[in-house]
Parts: structure tokens; sequence; C-alpha cells
């Protein structure tokens, strides 16, 4: 039987995680107290905003344990926090982490999560300072908190796109979710685990890197990421921004894998492209004139593919869709919405 | 039937939550971005330090519905991280809040619980700035994370008392226990809302306030809030502080709402106020000189009592309860084990 939280109770599983953290190299840089009292403390630089965000994730809502390692669940945990800290164009600092496990839940499970929080929070010189940890009575569910920091007046809204602008998307949108589809149709037999849809699914990049660089440059009017699908979070940035947008068809980035996939499924590789997800990559609007500049950065930084997609246009116009025969479809934004029936 | 979160989805809760904001004088401080982006952004006040802390709360662990209403469950929620701030000496400034919800839960139990937060943060000017929502599969949980400022080098720590030190405390800590145990025992037909100890349980009163002036006037050495217990977080203070300390049995303040109750569960009332706590009293200490401008510190504020209850000792000393007899006792901290068989 291995050794589970009921074993060694809330404080001996603090002190394992204290111990890990300080295994493991995590960082806790000076002027922070982290874990340890009633709050963690930490100071701002001058001259910097501070951001801040939380995203929880739920088993069986969010995730299924048969399909993902403990480890692989910690760094989607804290990537799609990463992600939404770089869609501002910040940096990501700190974490707070609070957990809701039952108290079977296997000790190592827990390190092994710790490890992929670190993995990811590592690259930014990042420290879990603090959090909470709760016994759960269903599901397990992981809770996390990041702040990060920008310098003040250089981040990117999702409200200031201007009709005229050009809209860029980076990778190929979609593939996660056609990879937890094949997890989810794969017979028990089936090792799907190594199949590059099914790893965009369970270890998906950030953008966060990319996001800092761009909103560094000042080239953007306007960034989001996918979290909610491509529609959908376009869909935020023209609420947001009160603008339409007309997106080209034929420009929309799909990975031969997707394609595959999509006609092994026999759906539309577009479905994915557009509706679902579970990717982090990041919507981009910006005056034509930034497009080459804001492709060359992220190249730069990370050979990410950047595609132009279409153009902001005025509210009026909605959201549309130019097919190959240059017919517009109206497309109504349908993010991913947690309550739906 | 009600309308539920089924109903409205989640971008749907969202701008109930938005107008409910609006409407109820919640404050959104200039600077500061909201709801509605990637990330909520602020600026912090030079020669300020930032403290954060984030408490989860579960339904059926840490709170039963058919015991609190949803207006009180979001005054719960709020304070007892509200608390963790003034137990630094903090001034809360930020909430973020993560709900895990069923989609059967009512929508008008969401807007009350919303209506409690904005009640417990107004009078602190403090803002929900942003958050997350998303469906649970099996019990509700609130999760709160809370941001605050305390001027730098003022923040009181649990790791700095120090042997000779008087050990205070505020209020009745072990009023909330026995309300649980009342609202337990309670038959069907039993309305016990509004017995004074149910009521400790149900609205708690942080001591935010009072942490927040302590810390200003720079005359306590170590302070916590007694939510593990008042022994289980004295405990704290000797960990951290590598300290034992003494307690005097006769000191310990029993109200006779507890003393009362005790005796008709067949209870020992000092087992409440030592043992197990939902309260969120602080726990002082600081040198002796210090009692009096701390305790007509605190009366001036509230009115709440403040009790010398014992004195910080060396640390091989271990923690002692003094009986009426004058024998010690050795006590080991039990606080509050959220995993423990």
């Amino acid at each position: 039987m291995p050794e589970t939280l009921a074993d060694i109770g809330e404080f001996g599983l603090i002190d394992r995680i204290d111990k890990l953290l300080r295994e493991e190299g995590a960082r806790l840089p000076e002027k922070t107290l982290g874990i340890g009292d009633d709050c963690a403390s930490f100071v701002s630089r001058p001259g910097y905003e501070l951001l801040v965000t939380c995203d929880a994730i739920v088993e069986g809502r969010h995730y299924l344990p048969r399909f993902i390692s403990p480890i692989d669940l910690g760094r989607r945990a804290m990537d799609l926090n990463i992600s939404d800290i770089g869609a501002m164009g910040g940096h990501t600092l700190y974490a707070l982490v609070s957990l809701g496990l039952r108290a079977d839940t296997p000790v190592k499970d827990v390190e092994a999560m710790y490890r992929g929080f670190i993995a990811e929070l590592n690259p930014f010189d990042a420290a879990i300072i603090g959090g909470n940890l709760t016994k759960s009575e269903g599901a397990n569910f992981i809770d996390i908190t990041l702040i990060g920091e920008i310098e003040s007046g250089k981040s990117v809204r999702r409200s200031t796109a201007k009709p005229g602008n050009t809209i860029l998307v980076t990778g190929y949108p979609g593939q996660a979710a056609a990879g937890l589809q094949i997890l989810l149709k794969a017979r028990p037999v089936d090792d799907v685990r190594a199949h590059p849809l099914v790893q965009a699914y369970n270890t998906p990049s950030h953008r966060a890197r990319e996001g800092e660089a761009v909103a560094g440059a000042g080239l953007a009017t306007a960034m989001i990421d996918t979290s909610d699908g491509l529609l959908g979070d376009l869909g935020h940035i023209c609420d947001e921004s009160g603008v339409g947008a007309r997106l080209i068809q034929e420009n929309l980035p799909i990975s031969s894998a997707l394609r595959e996939a999509a006609e092994q499924m026999k759906q539309e590789p577009l479905d994915f492209v557009l509706q679902d997800s579970d990717d982090y990559e990041l919507i981009i609007t910006c005056p034509p004139e930034h497009v080459d500049g804001i492709c060359s950065l992220i190249t730069s930084l990370s050979h990410i593919p950047v595609t132009e997609i279409g153009t902001i246009t005025e509210k009026i116009d909605g959201i549309k869709l130019i097919s190959h025969d240059g017919i517009p479809r109206d497309m109504t934004p349908s993010g991913w919405d947690h309550f739906a029936k």
C-alpha cells in the first residue's frame, strides 16, 4: 500500500513539500517570506505593475487521472496560469498552490505534482510562496494563484484591439482538444500516450516568454491566450474592445497530425481549431506594420509558427469566417462554458 | 425551480456577478484592472510590503449547507482570509475568488455568497479583482486569495517570539467549535441558529483591525490567528520561534455561554478553548511592558477582551499547562489536521 495523506497528515505533508522544494532547487527569492506564516510577503519593484490570476482544475472535469501522470498534471496546472500572466505580457514571480485532496491520495503523487510545478516555475526564477492544503471529500482539485510583474504601462489588454489590426495566432490551436478526443476514444489496450496530439493535451506549452517579449517591444494592441478556444477568446477580444473580426479560413493553421486525426475520427479539423481548447496559444492583434516584427521576435525565441489569420473589423460586422469560396459565415463565439447544460 | 448555474452558464454568471458588484457598491480602486482580462493588475505603494494568503473551504468538510446561509458562508470564507492578513498586521486590499460549483447550484445562492464577500471587504475598501469559476462534480468549494499591504518592516511573524514574552489572546477561543457541536447535536426540530455559540460558528469575527493596529504600533513580537486552535497555533509560534510556552489554566478565557454549553454536552470547556477551532482570535506575544499598551489599543477599537494567558519560555521547556493546583502538564499541540485518520 503506498503511503497516503491520511498516514502523514496535513503538517507531515507540509514538511515533505518543504523538503522537496529545497531538494529540487525551487527558487525562494530574498525579501520573500514563504510557507510557514499566516501570509507570504514580498516587495514589488518600483516602476512595475503586479499581475495576478487564478485558475482551478478539477479531477473528472478538467483532467482524468488515468490519462495524465501526476508530474504532467502539476506542469499543466501551473502552465495554464503562467499562460495568463504571459498573455498580459507579464513575467511570473510567485505562486500560491491550493490543493483539495482526498485522504487516500498517495503522498508520492502529491510530491510528483510539486515537481511538475517547480519544473515550470524554475525557468522564470519563480517561487511557490504559499498555499493551502485541504481535504476533499470528492474530486481532487488544484487551484493556483500566480503573481507576475510587468513594467508599468506595458501590459497588453483584451480591450484595446482596433479595426484594421491584423490577427495573429501562435502554434496550432485545437491540437490539445483533438488529443483529448483520442484519449477518450482509445481502447484500454491502446497506448496513445506518445501520440503528438495526446502530448499536446497532457503537456501543453504556454507562450508566456513570447507574450512577454511582444509586450516589452510594444508591438501588440491586444493579446489573449486560447484557453477558451480560438473563437471563444477572439470573441472576448471583440466584446471587450467593441470590435468585430474577419477570419480567413484557408489561413487557419492546421497541423498534419490534427488533419490526420480529424479524418480518422470523421470530424472537421476546423472544429478543433476554432472551438474546444486546452491549448495555451496566443491570439495577438497589431497594426499591419508590426506583423513582421512580432513574427521575427517570436520565431527568434522558440521557432513556433505565427500565422496571420484575419483582420479586426468594426463591431457591426460581428465575427465572420471567410471560406474558400469567399463566402462569409457568421460565427457565434462558443467558448468553453463550464456550466452549460 | 430556482434558476441554476446550468441555466445561465459560466459567462452568464460572470455577468450577474459583475452587475451585483456594481449594485452593492463594491470597491474597484483606480489603477486596478479587475474581472474581464487574463489577469488583474495593480500597483503597490512605495514603502509597503505585499502580503498574500489563500484558504479554501470545502462543502461537507468545512461547512454544511443546511447549517449556514449562503451570505454567511460568503462572509466566513472571506473572514478567515482577512484574519490571516490581519494576523501579520496587514490591511486587506484585493481578493480573488475561485469557486467550484455544481451546475445545480441556485444562482441566487451564488449571488448571496458574493454579497457576503462584499460585506466583509467593503469596510477595508477592498475589491474583488479576479477569480475563477469552475464546475464541480462533487462538493462545492470556495478558495479565496487575498492580497494585503503593510508598511515595510512592520509585519509581525510567527517566528519572533522571545522567552519572557507575555502571551495574550483576544476574545473567547473555542466558542465556534462549541457552536458546531451544538449544530451537529441539534434535533431537526431545534432552531439553534440564534444560540450565541452557533452564531460564533456561523458568523465569526476576525481581529484584522486589531492586528493591524498592534503591528502599526510595533508592540508585539509574534502574532497568529487561532484557526488551528489555541494550542495548535501557539505550537506554530513555538516551532517557528524555537521557544516553549507556559499557559496558566485559570487565566484561559471561558465565556459563560461556553461553560454552560460544555456542561450540557458533558464536555470540558477547556477542550474547546485549547483544541478545536473555527474562531479567528489572535494570539499575541509581547514584552511584559507592552501588555497594557496592546490591551488599551485593542479595547479602544472593539471592546474585545484581551487576556494574559501565560509566558513564552525556553524551547527545552516545551508547552506546559499549569493547572489550578500548580502542577504543570505537558501539552501536545494538536491543531486541526486536515488529513488525520
